[in-house]
């Protein structure tokens, strides 16, 4: 009897993973390869397929499944599969589906609005949209409960065990240390000079370099590709196919080489699940935050490190236009590792990348909260930016309006950058208690890297929770300490102080 | 309560259009971009969705929609869509479950012995598989039911009203006039010479010259794209996204040109097909005659003419190596057009290709209809070469093993390429009589040549059946005169006999 449900319980998963697979490619092709005209037609099949998926989570069947095998398997696989589901049914179950398909609409209609008002550099055209978007997310956290915050229940869904009050207890100290930590660069003397940097770079080169370090990384092109687009990411559409994208920038080689390898660190994460979570939802990263640190881990603490540059430097020279041919590694390293406050978070460096998240983080909290209102958000948000980053917007295009989370109803999504910033350096840190990281990165020996990466994070996809991989591999909680001081240290020896 | 039904009945058309878009853009991507080991997981997703679009044409709501809307819809659009789907459900569902399971295995299973018995030129190990394959097709047209012949319920699968009583009469002509064609040429004493057209042609420009002409042919490449493969093909996806692929061979430019053109056509008829249409089972061409009718009339009537030549070889030579500079137009006109026959049926020329379709439509009638076995194949294969080509395998790989279809129960498919002859040659002259088709191609005017046929063929898609459609465009039955007299004319003025 059991068995039979456990049967059609992952014959579901199968069925669910299919049409997930469908969509990511769709996405994935609208994204790189689609004919413009495609997208029309695109849409109207994504919505059918998008709806299949949501039919099947919410299914009578998937009720009585869940019902039947919760508690009643053996298979540690089935097991956490069933517990995924449950979450997801009851998710979903929580909302009236009248409001949910509301929702939806607004979404879709927000988004492209948001777009609008960002080019127009008009928050007003926005507004009600972002208010009503504000409303639905508040009554959502009420539907699916929270014990101390009502954002805790939206966090909840991209970095599950992670509250209110574990973010106000690590953050404000990131953020004190970083602002302090800035104070310190712009009073040095040295400046790096980002300037040496400046040249046309081909993109056919950056794209070759960029392979060769993604080879090296381990990635595996026979279970991938990387193509070019617009707003680059990763993807994966199975196990034996996750695929990378990146944008070249002819003028400035590290959007495309830093972004790669960002991707890049995406992308081998769901290379190495375990495959026999294949065809189920636990053949996927296990949160944003840990996703994050996986990319973050290969672009920061590997390629923006004085190591990886003293083993590629050449080689980067053998693709590099005339003017680096002559340009020394000591000029080349600060430049490439410059910190300059600035408005735009995407293309934030890393120091100051995670003060950008703080703001957000501060400002979605009390807006979910009811402290704050959306017709407030312009002012304060300006005065954070002056407040930790010392710039401030003069118009809400490079300050509120930037980022397109909230357009898409996406609260709670902001903090899992910086966490991956704070489980990378963890990562980091204990890594090189089992192995020298700086010698094998100087010898360009990323495999054992990798492995450590795989033993310890990817083989378990959804497996475990994000918190409990973090605990199982640094035996700590979330600890703050070990970003600030790998900061600190970094950016002491480029700067110092 | 018939507006309900009707809304429902679309319903499930859109929801089998989405898989069916998904599956094709699967096919794509694998057979153009995909990475190597994304195959596995990827074959058990097209099976998730295979079995959905199957599950539909055959679910107790798509029995009750027909059984009430049949007789009771206004709009012309759903009731075709209704009798196109009465059809789909009448096919499957006189084939038992189990038996069309069985044979979906066998299918699979028998296409991959075929790859390894043609590699080892073994017809002995293929032999079993086709035995039982051609069991099956003989079961499944006694179930489906024909009037005169067994053949004709296999033939109705891709042809629908072609039957063997209408075969028997035009193909016998075909096949007298073109091996009489073929003596005249055999013995006459001009001889092109192809060696004229050998030099290394470098794909890129193979490409760039292929893309001009399918721009000239007016093919979108906004709601398109061209990309390599191994075994070209055209896709529709949706109206608005119908791609084309094509194979380059550096040392015979013919393959791309040619085959870019040939697709093309294809995908010119997928993307003229009325909008009013998308979303439904009925925005495909009608049958592959037809659809074969307009890939062969731009890869023969339009590209392989004189006049084609005149205007475009200047262009063709901006992209063409050294040795085509100083190569006159008289000599590349009959080199492109050399009549050769050859025991492959997808390297024949103009002339023969039809001669080897003769020999596959006869065999396949016996065989289906009992009269021939499957042991005796071999034998009856190369004398049938030998009567009609003049030329005998001396392997079976390059003889009755050649071929894929067979593989996977594809009988009754082949008369369809020799139909696309007949059709598009018949679409030529009724063409002639309306516009200057040879004055249109040699002045380079494609689009009138393309209005005609998207106003003719093109826009109803599946709305009208193969045999209505050429009626309506011709005013006549299928008739292989034109063929023949168009071929006559061609050679005779190539050959000079």
């Amino acid at each position: 009897m059991s068995m039979a449900t456990e049967q059609k319980f992952m014959e579901l998963m199968k069925q669910q993973a299919a049409y997930v697979e469908a969509i990511g490619l769709m996405a994935w092709d609208m994204r790189t390869k689609a004919p413009r005209k495609s997208a029309e037609g695109r849409s109207e099949v994504l919505g059918v397929l998008s709806q299949k998926v949501h039919d099947i989570q919410t299914s009578k069947e998937m009720r009585q499944c869940i019902e039947e095998l919760k508690g009643n398997v053996q298979d540690p696989v089935v097991k956490r599969a069933v517990e995924e589901a449950e979450e997801t049914y009851d998710k979903n179950a929580k909302i009236p589906t009248e409001e949910y398909r509301a929702y939806v609409t607004l979404q879709t209609k927000a988004e492209s609005v948001w777009a609008e008002a960002k080019e127009n550099n008009d928050f007003e055209q926005f507004r009600p949209y972002l208010e009503e978007l504000v409303e639905y997310n508040r009554r959502f956290a009420d539907y699916w409960g929270y014990e101390d915050h009502r954002y805790d229940a939206l966090l909840n869904n991209y970095e599950p065990g992670v509250t209110v009050k574990v973010l106000d207890e690590v953050f404000p100290k990131v953020r004190e240390a970083l602002t302090q930590l800035l104070i310190k660069i712009k009073t040095s003397s040295f400046k790096p000079d980002p300037s040496v940097l400046e040249g046309h770079f081909p993109k056919e080169n950056q794209a070759k370099f960029s392979e060769v370090i993604l080879k090296r990384m381990g990635y595996d092109f026979e279970a991938g590709r990387l193509d070019e687009t617009i707003h680059p990411f990763a993807i994966g559409l199975n196990i034996k196919d996750v695929r990378v994208t990146t944008k070249y920038d002819e003028t400035d080689f590290r959007t495309a080489v830093f972004g790669t390898i960002h991707e890049g660190g995406h992308a081998l994460y769901e290379q190495n699940i375990d495959p026999k979570l294949a065809l189920t939802p636990l053949a996927d990263g296990t949160s944003m935050g840990i996703h994050e640190s996986q990319s973050l881990f290969w672009e920061n603490f590997v390629a923006r490190s004085e190591g990886f540059w003293k083993n590629h430097y050449e080689l980067f020279k053998s693709y590099a236009p005339e003017n680096f041919q002559t340009l020394p590694l000591e000029k080349f390293y600060p430049a490439v590792n410059e910190v300059k406050p600035s408005l735009i978070r995407i293309e934030a460096d890393e120091l100051t990348y995670c003060l950008h998240i703080m703001v957000r983080y501060e400002l979605e909290k009390s807006l979910i909260d009811g402290e704050v209102e959306v017709k407030d958000l312009p002012v304060l948000w300006n005065q954070k930016m002056e407040d930790y980053l010392g710039v401030r917007p003069d118009k809400d295009s490079d300050g509120v309006l930037q980022d397109i989370h909230w357009s898409g109803g996406d609260f709670g999504y902001f903090p899992s950058y910086a966490l991956g910033y704070m489980y990378a350096s963890q990562f980091h840190a204990k890594m090189q208690e089992e192995i020298d990281v700086s010698q094998c990165i100087e010898e360009g020996n990323f495999n054992k890297i990798k492995e450590w990466l795989t033993e310890n994070v990817h083989q378990y996809g959804k497996m475990k929770k994000p918190l409990e991989i973090l605990k199982d591999v640094t035996g700590e909680e979330l600890n703050p300490e070990f970003l600030i001081e790998y900061l600190t240290r970094k950016y002491k020896q480029i700067y110092h102080f």
